[in-house]
């Protein structure tokens, strides 16, 4: 795999690294109040998709069989949770649905690891009806228990079994970019270094293994798909029209939904890459129809945009489409992070995408 | 084992069941307006306890040996991740803490399976800072995969691997209580079973397997204990004290962690079972200091209180405290099922509490 593909590929499928600091259990202490009170018109959880499948062993009847029945029986796989909150002063904006990425949950985007508003509540104070989708086969989400059991049971060989991936602190350092090598921080690190470690409680096991035979062809095929592309594109669809925001692992996603035909996506915002540069005609013109915002942070230590980005936006710009690429040093702010909705100044790069979406989206004329 | 522990511990295990309706997607149209605006003090999450430890394979190396380099690092796991709101018209109000049970994650507490408000939401507006626990091990707290990845790539016996526990609509249909037999619901059911597979869409892996070799012992014995035992209680300490809500598989935690000395617990619900019928004069003497209240639904086969609530609540009210036993039906309330904070009277038996909190542990002299 070429160099670039292969940075990228890396840098969309990682999280996670820093000095390895003592567990302080001060998170609940480091909460700081909210400026005012958030009046919300409503609030609440649902799923999206989901389908009816046999799992032909469940566990409970090994664990006795004295008091349990059958190994098998009826079970959802592929649901999609979804929190949501609606403020009262919502106006006309736009839905936003943020999707997060690899082995990490919707805690992304809540309260940060130091305590302060995370991009959820902040979006909803500024007005956007925002949800918060969980990867379908990821936390709330659940996900597909066939071949665990089996494996354990002596019924399959074990190599049949899906890999639990696991991102640690030591795997990611030099993608995440916390700094130029392990437990050492860039001076001008976004990220509260000091609280890494509620970073890492966010960090849980990834099962897209079971979904997907060959995860790295889905950081290089636009075509190739995970149920996630379509629980968000539904959503979209759902809500009448919806802003996708992937990260990372998901950045790619809204695309994909969208070269799928998937209709009610109004915008896509790519956080950390999800660029696709090797696009037919009929692809770059599904994609002309869709304002795209590409947001990456400091710190890469090749050129940005990636070569990939530079392909897939020349295309799609020449086509007639509405493609964006924003590196954050070019407005000023530096030091940011791979994880920079959690950054220190993550409300300030919440407000490079606002703006974004009230030009691109919202006042977009047809 | 006895036939009423036997009872007892299938109900404390279990979940969900019922007629196998086809998946309607129509959670998102189905969800209720609010009555009026929400008002928030605060709204965040945060994480409680956690440890490091070395996770020996963590599936990339084996994913992509060119990509990755080595197989282990350090990981975090037993954190457990808290979700909570605070109203504006707080008050001085008792924080209140609800923990799950099986196979099912903090969602239990949210909007309904037919789109109607939670305890959570409901509780907020009645004026109680309220906070959503997800288990050790469940959902966004994550869980501990080593042995899989190591069972996987033959290096441990495929029998040293954990079960994962998944429940299924048949698995637990007399249990849940939904009806007399699979596919036929009691006529005076509470539970919205025309939206049964939105309940379905919330049960997830439950990998409690990592945690305790002997699942059903923590159901008769009130010394075992799980990573969230601690946890919960560590919450209750750092808000400066808290009610305690666990409901099936978690029903007896609070109890547990009263048994270990954790300070901080205001006052313990234990929703379907939870008792210990076995306490020594010292077990009895510890929770004869802290309020209790059980609370169970309807339909069960079995006279209640079961023989094991019976005798806690005599020898704990004997020594002086204050354990209180509900049957809904005791108050009227008919048909309700396992799962009574999704029933149609889930605001109904959401007040038999709340009034419980105030009677019992806030009007409380000491």
């Amino acid at each position: 795999m070429a160099d670039h593909v292969k940075i990228a590929t890396v840098a969309a499928l990682v999280l996670i690294a820093t000095s390895w600091t003592p567990v302080s259990a001060q998170s609940l202490a480091d909460l700081k109040p909210a400026p005012e009170p958030l009046v919300l018109q409503q609030q609440g959880s649902f799923f999206v998709g989901g389908r009816k499948m046999t799992n032909p062993r469940t566990g409970w009847s090994e664990l006795s069989p004295d008091l349990f029945g059958s190994p098998q029986g009826d079970v959802m796989v592929d649901q999609m949770y979804v929190q949501f909150q609606k403020p009262a002063n919502a106006g006309n904006h736009v839905p936003v649905v943020f999707v997060h990425g690899c082995c990490l949950s919707a805690k992304t985007w809540e309260t940060t690891p130091d305590g302060r508003m995370g991009w959820y509540e902040y979006f909803t104070r500024k007005g956007y009806p925002t949800y918060l989708a969980e990867q379908s086969g990821r936390a709330r989400s659940g996900f597909n228990t066939v071949g665990f059991n089996e494996v354990r049971d002596g019924l399959k060989p074990p190599s049949t079994q899906p890999l639990v991936l696991m991102a640690t602190a030591q795997f990611a350092w030099p993608i995440f970019r916390f700094g130029p090598k392990f437990g050492e921080a860039w001076p001008d690190q976004q990220f509260p270094m000091d609280k890494v470690d509620e970073l890492y409680k966010q960090v849980i096991p990834d099962l897209i293994l079971t979904q997907t035979p060959d995860l790295l062809a889905q950081f290089s095929d636009p075509r190739t798909s995970v149920p996630t592309v379509d629980t968000m594109a539904q959503l979209a669809e759902d809500l009448g029209g919806a802003v996708l925001v992937g990260h990372s692992q998901s950045s790619g996603f809204p695309t994909k939904a969208v070269l799928k035909g998937r209709p009610g996506i109004r915008g896509i915002i790519q956080l950390e890459t999800g660029c696709y540069g090797n696009l037919d005609a009929e692809q770059v013109a599904a994609l002309a129809k869709v304002p795209i915002l590409v947001v990456v942070g400091d710190h890469f230590s090749t050129p940005q945009p990636p070569p990939e980005c530079v392909k897939e936006m020349e295309a799609v710009n020449k086509a007639g489409g509405d493609m964006t690429f924003i590196a954050l040093p070019d407005l000023g702010m530096k030091g940011n992070s791979h994880m920079f909705m959690q950054d220190r100044n993550n409300l300030q790069v919440a407000d490079v995408l606002i703006k974004w979406i009230e030009e691109h989206v919202e006042r977009r004329k047809n």
